[in-house]
């Protein structure tokens, strides 16, 4: 007989897992709230707002209806705001890597990070698809992920006296050097093909003035090969812009080239998929799996543009249809948030005190 | 051969006539014109922004996506900034009498003001329907409807030395009194069933005032009967609700008892109904007449909820298979508001300047 998992964490039991926390997926807990579903959100980036904040995050949208203007992170935040009544709790940085049926036709749901679900439905909101970090297209790079080399400035990097490397240009590559500094790192180089980063004034200041006191190096050239040693990764061979090969000495290898959205492992599930995006009906917005439904960017149907506008309504239509298979016993009938007390209620306001 | 009818104004070419001013109706305005379509709207009511600044301008709206509140007031200023690049011309206080296809496809529409279109698809947001104004039910009074009587506060009533009496105790009754005071009426009388006014706090005081010192009178009851001589309407007969009848003499009738929505002669147009909603496709939201589009609350379809999520999203396709129809030539690829430098032209904003 198998031993009991004592460390194992109990599965989180949930009416609605979300897979995206885009501004789709984030409206879908909102949608779902006012039916009294409750959610649990998965995100594969380490933040909420999707690609709106990955892509987008200081741009302007001008046809959100009724809001003329407004910047991605504007739009995130306002969806937070109005979502806030139900407390959803979010998981990120995390991207689901098993769904599997169940006899009572729910799902045992699990992430690469070991976050367990046990759901009545699941919605797929998953924008573009999941987010991945770029790669360095590097031979045997991949072999070092997360004992030496990361896709985001965790915590295992900070340790003090370590030769750090980090690719990338960026806000994430920026705040990661200077973190470095301040670990105490024994080296910090940055490597990037252009000397021409993009952060906050604050931090580019303090990223020229490390790298005037000689703190942060800098080499202009794009990774082409690694050196292992006695078991460990010890060098990242760089192909400088000069055509000269240099080999950097490394304990911890930081890849912050950005995020790119691939379909990924939604395509494994067993929904029907067109043209990479996920079949659904549009009056549920349900998939070919019964209990997943998808929302937003990454469905299709005829007619189907993909716009913000249309993600919501989608959301909305496929709560009523999650609502009726969590609480078969209840009837949903529509009622406005302008005069339902309920709905008040569950939002926390109080219009006529 | 007739003769040429010199004062009828020529018919208004249009891309798209929207019937419907209210938040659907406004958004569709927005869609059509990121397209290049261009629109006119036409709406029963005086004023832009329907049912929701009818039914609940000053009411909270919780659940249009990322306003996490706003009133029905707030939202249709926000729409109505948000289409002001598209300069849509409104027709308002008049609703469409006559639907007639023409040859080449396009519509000949009319109006009960006599405006007249010429227009290449129509789009219904009519909401609940067209509002019409809540009648007296009194046995003949219909036939001195915009001689004697009337259904708003028209300037044909301010002549001075006026007979003037209103039913009605509304924001709109109390106005139109007050206005017949600085208009030099003979004499002011409400009528209504209970001594209960509701309008601003200035407004009640001023009515308050004024029949305190006898300019403004009230009767409590309801209109039964008229009495006509000289081919004219001389007197409005008032059962009290002590039982009695009083017969007040006038010159003019206003009926301002608020609207009540009425399909109407939507009805009558030829398009496929179903419990008295406009059946439409999820793809072009097209009703059964080809050409003729419906958006919002008045159209029905599997799923279908009445919100205004949906109308936005509905809006949205429907613009799309307006632009397919008015412009056959062109393609409509999917351009978005946050990089389309054409888009930036037509909403003239200049994100990067």
């Amino acid at each position: 007989m198998a031993e009991p998992q004592h460390d194992a964490p109990a599965p989180i039991a949930t009416d609605a897992l979300i897979v995206g926390a885009g501004p789709v997926g984030l409206f879908q807990v909102f949608e779902l709230g006012l039916l009294e579903v409750g959610a649990q959100v998965v995100d594969s980036l380490p933040h909420a707002g999707g690609q709106c904040l990955e892509l987008y995050a200081d741009k302007p949208i001008y046809d959100i209806p009724a809001l003329p203007y407004c910047t991605g992170r504007e739009l995130v935040e306002r969806l937070q705001r109005q979502i806030a009544p139900f407390a959803a709790r979010f998981h990120l940085g995390q991207q689901v890597s098993s769904v599997r049926r169940r006899d009572d036709a729910s799902f045992d749901v699990g992430t690469d990070a070991g976050t367990r679900f046990v759901a009545k439905a699941i919605v797929v909101a998953g924008g573009v698809g999941s987010f991945q970090p770029r790669r360095l297209k590097v031979e045997g790079l991949e072999r070092w992920r997360e004992t030496q080399v990361f896709y985001r400035d965790a915590d295992a990097v900070r340790k003090a006296a370590q030769h750090v490397v980090i690719a990338g240009a960026g806000e994430a590559a920026v705040a990661a050097a200077l973190s470095a500094v301040a670990s105490g790192a024994a080296s910090i180089t940055l490597v990037h093909r252009r000397d021409d980063f993009e952060a906050g004034i604050d931090e580019l200041a303090r990223l020229a003035a490390a790298r005037a006191r000689g703190r942060i190096a800098f080499v202009a050239g794009q990774a082409s090969g690694i050196v292992e040693s006695g078991g460990r990764l010890t060098g990242l061979v760089v192909t400088c812009n000069d055509g000269t090969l240099q080999t950097l000495a490394l304990d911890v290898l930081l890849v912050l080239l950005g995020w790119s959205p691939k379909l990924g492992p939604l395509a494994e599930w067993g929904m029907a998929l067109e043209r990479k995006q996920v079949v659904v009906d549009t009056e549920r917005f349900e998939t070919s799996v019964p209990g997943i439904f998808a929302v937003g960017d990454v469905n299709v149907y005829p007619g189907k543009r993909k716009l913000i506008v249309s993600g919501f309504h989608e959301a909305t239509l496929a709560a009523f249809a999650i609502a009726d298979r969590v609480h078969p016993e209840r009837a949903q009938p529509l009622l406005y948030t302008t005069t339902s007390q309920k709905l008040h209620k569950l939002l926390g306001v109080d219009p006529e005190p």
